[in-house]
């Protein structure tokens, strides 16, 4: 950085979070200090095969590891606290704070991860946290978590505002937002504002949670049955909502789900889980109830294959079965790429007999923690920046988030849609591109971290479309020939059982070649010999079978 | 079925196409005759890894293959028409009945099985086709693709109507449906109606395909550079109003992608495709024309990643650049499951600087070519059966179907909401489930037909998870022992360059063991000393890595 910056500028820059919705990493820097602010981890999408998640390049910070005074969480969702492990496993951070919930959730995370240390500590909303130069404060949101912060950093250059995931809920199920920090905070001069992208496309104001929850209310007071609500155990408003509802229509609550399970212990703990004792029974005591007397609240409102839902509605839950009269209530919408999983749930449900009642202009079992474009704008015309860097969400979304900007004031040439990685160093009155710091996504599988690489994931795909097929062939080094017949085998390809003149014809065929290619060369040339078998084979396969396993040579000398 | 059915009654069961989207195929069987209607296949989900298409089990109609009098094609898509040459390769049908464009997709795509004889013949909308007991007509109906029909079968047991893919659109770009036919058909009496269920759960009317035809003839006209339009290839009304709206705004056209290109070459031959000569420029030739006068149509619309459009957005098309100026208008929506594909190509597209244009209630520029719930009570209105068999759709969509009949007037319990397979047996005015027969989903990866089962599935799960360990063990059989290292490849696992250490550990590890059973045992039991490498080695791996590589050890024996 020190090649990118000046000396008075003050660059600020993502990890993660641009050209994505997830792992939301946002660095400020100056001179010798860096603020972070979060660390999620993204869930992959359906290319990234067996990767487990995806975090973002810490080589920058890992570099600059003496620079970095705090890690700055806006709250307690995966895309903004996922990541605290990994980053600390690699790099020491002096300071992480977080407020409320996510202090709770950041512990219970961090009980996985033991060995790694970490020093945390919980800031309030009018906390200010002093470094040397930079200055942070806190203004509350809402979301749909609670305990959702804003954050401004103050610096030599000016204030820079992250709004991080917002919605503007005039209604909300928690403490309202802080409209008047927010309205000062425009007054007194904003430099840089980064502001969450993800609903820029959608026009609407998004809907207040207080909405849902009376909508929820209201179906559970009509239906007769057993109410299954699926909902994301993330979102701890709601599942305060449906709890309130069952309270309200005597029922008692079930939860299924490991992090629906952690969603009530932690939020029960701090109380933002709030029931009377007796409201939560466990699923053996459910018999000495009556069918309208229960909730069933579980995971798996995105079809997910081992979520509670989808094993109840797939008949593989030990505990749960769909009885007739069960009506099950998604409080939630798709996330993109879901739908067939959903689908796949919704139609298993229906053919048990339960009823389903998705979300829906209609049914308005849902809605959105994050801001539309008319919101979008309030939050603009509320902080009025100078210049402007849209965040949290996709090109496309970043791109009509920086038109909408625009629209409300944000001078032409001032505002940045920029990739992650790309240092934009404000000084004085003047903002620029100046370059940029390594970036990319690192994978996780399993313990590995970052060892999955471009190799392996190809290799993942190839293997997934068409198998693979190995020969092993021995050959006798001092004779100069095989030994035996090759032994073929396969896994993905064909089932093997079934073709057994297939793999004699393809093992008589590697002999025959390999013993001529020995004959012609003195030598033995296992590069070339393997190169040779790969090459016969797969123009043998496709040609049988149009299909293009990968050809796995193996020579066994003796 | 002699086992299934009285002699007076008549069959209706489906092979394909009841709880889900694709590979239609429906049968009507009375005594010694089979009606079959349609013959389609279904793209897999991703699921099915490396699976190209999925048909109906065909078991049932080989079986009984003297009995099939005729195949009838309501219309050309892929789900109605696709399974044609793997019906043909197992089974003889006298006669194929196909209507119009139908008539030229078949033979088209018959050109690429050669040797598969097939016998097609061309139906019109007043024909009457007659078999000894069994009696075939057809009405007029509107869709996405020209000449598309309903049928009906009259038997002994009254009329059986199959709406097949259908809408009502009052200002259609092709002919008028024939109102007059259906309400005919209704006032003389119908035993049972099959009806497509595809948009049951939509509330709303489908929108007329002229209306999106002037919308983007306004786009056209207003877009000052190049338009670039993705859309479905096998909706031809959509792609000639394209042409109409190219001509109308001074535009040539080059087409990119070879299923458009199919299209462009049956449609104009056939004469639903119509525009003056000169109108389509090669790729080449666009270089004579300014950006406003040129149009790209193209395939893609789902994101599909070696499409025409997706390898534009990526930079990887051979002819076409995105440059700055260029609009890119979807005339299509996201079939579930193919949203993040169209994102990302919406990204990439936006990123080189083109303005994109979806399908969304503001620019409405596609249309569904399948009835909402108003249309589908319109036919049951006009149809007036006495039994009602929801067809085309997921389960959820047949069930709401039966729901939306009911309110229509069909007798509550007249209404059969069935699986592949199950047989509807119908007499004088009775109608039961008389059993069911095979109606499983038939795979088809590459030449092979069926031979990929759930083994070879999981198998790929497996792999394009976690990849592959193999472990290749050398034994001197007089000797008893291990001679050498065992040999350890791995694919898709980790990049094993990377892990020399851990490739060595793994060697030895499995070398010793063996030797120590061989050790043990005076005999070699080779199938038992894999199970116990496998064993080991999946312990080890999963301490190690927290994966689970598919382990595929090999002896090899000398």
């Amino acid at each position: 950085m020190q090649n990118l910056l000046k000396k008075h500028e003050v660059g600020v820059f993502a990890l993660g979070g641009l050209g994505e919705v997830g792992k939301n990493m946002y660095c400020v820097e100056y001179q010798n200090e860096i603020i972070i602010i979060d660390a999620g981890i993204m869930f992959p999408d359906d290319h990234l095969l067996g990767i487990d998640y995806v975090i973002p390049d810490y080589t920058y910070l890992k570099q600059n590891e003496h620079k970095i005074k705090a890690l700055f969480i806006t709250h307690g969702h995966e895309d903004h606290i996922g990541g605290i492990p990994w980053l600390l496993r690699e790099i020491k951070i002096p300071k992480i704070y977080a407020s409320g919930i996510a202090v709770g959730l950041i512990k219970n995370k961090m009980q996985e991860h033991r060995g790694v240390h970490y020093n945390l500590l919980e800031f309030f909303e009018n906390d200010r946290i002093r470094f040397k130069h930079l200055k942070v404060g806190f203004f509350r949101t809402n979301h749909s978590i609670p305990d959702s912060y804003g954050i401004v950093v103050s610096t030599p250059q000016g204030k820079i505002v992250h709004t991080s995931d917002f919605t503007f809920d005039f209604t909300p199920t928690g403490p309202d937002a802080d409209y008047a920090k927010m309205a000062r905070l425009g007054n007194e001069g904003v430099k840089l504002l980064l502001s969450d992208s993800t609903n820029a496309e959608i026009e609407t104001f998004t809907k207040s949670e207080t909405t849902i929850s009376e909508n929820i209310r209201d179906i559970f007071s009509r239906i007769k049955g057993r109410a299954v609500v699926a909902t994301f155990a993330s979102n701890i408003h709601r599942v305060q909502q449906i709890v309130e509802a069952s309270i309200a229509t005597d029922r008692k609550i079930a939860v299924f789900g490991r992090s629906m399970e952690r969603t009530i212990e932690v939020g029960t703990e701090m109380g933002y889980i709030k029931a009377p004792h007796g409201t939560f029974v466990s699923a053996k005591a459910l018999k000495y109830f009556k069918p309208h007397e229960i909730t069933i609240l579980s995971t798996g409102s995105q079809g997910e294959p081992f979520a509670a839902l989808s094993r109840i509605a797939n008949r593989t839950h030990k505990q749960i079965k769909i009885q007739p009269g069960d009506t099950v209530i998604f409080s939630s919408s798709p996330i993109p790429g879901n739908q067939p999983s959903i689908n796949k749930t919704i139609n298993q449900l229906f053919r048990q007999g339960a009823n389903v009642i998705t979300h829906s202009p209609l049914t308005d079992t849902h809605t959105s923690g994050h801001a539309g474009s008319e919101e979008l704008k309030l939050m603009l015309k509320l902080i009025k920046p100078c210049f402007f860097m849209p965040v949290h969400g996709e090109h496309r979304m970043l791109k009509k988030h920086a038109e909408t900007a625009l629209s409300t004031g944000v001078k032409k040439g001032n505002e940045f849609v920029l990739d992650n990685g790309d240092v934009l160093a404000i000084s004085n009155n003047k903002a620029r591109i100046a370059g940029n710091v390594e970036a990319s996504s690192v994978f996780i599988d399993g313990k590995g971290i970052g060892d999955i690489g471009n190799i392996v994931l190809k290799d993942r795909k190839i293997l997934s479309e068409d198998g693979l097929l190995s020969a092993i062939v021995t050959i006798d080094e001092e004779k100069n020939r095989t030994i035996g017949k090759s032994v073929i085998v396969s896994r993905g390809f064909v089932y093997m059982k079934d073709h057994t003149a297939l793999t004699k014809e393809i093992s008589h065929m590697v002999d025959q070649h390999v013993d001529n290619l020995l004959k012609k060369e003195n030598k033995l040339h296992i590069h070339s010999l393997k190169k040779e078998i790969i090459r016969i084979l797969n123009r043998y396969i496709y040609n049988k079978t149009e299909r293009n396993p990968m050809i796995l040579p193996v020579i066994v000398t003796v």
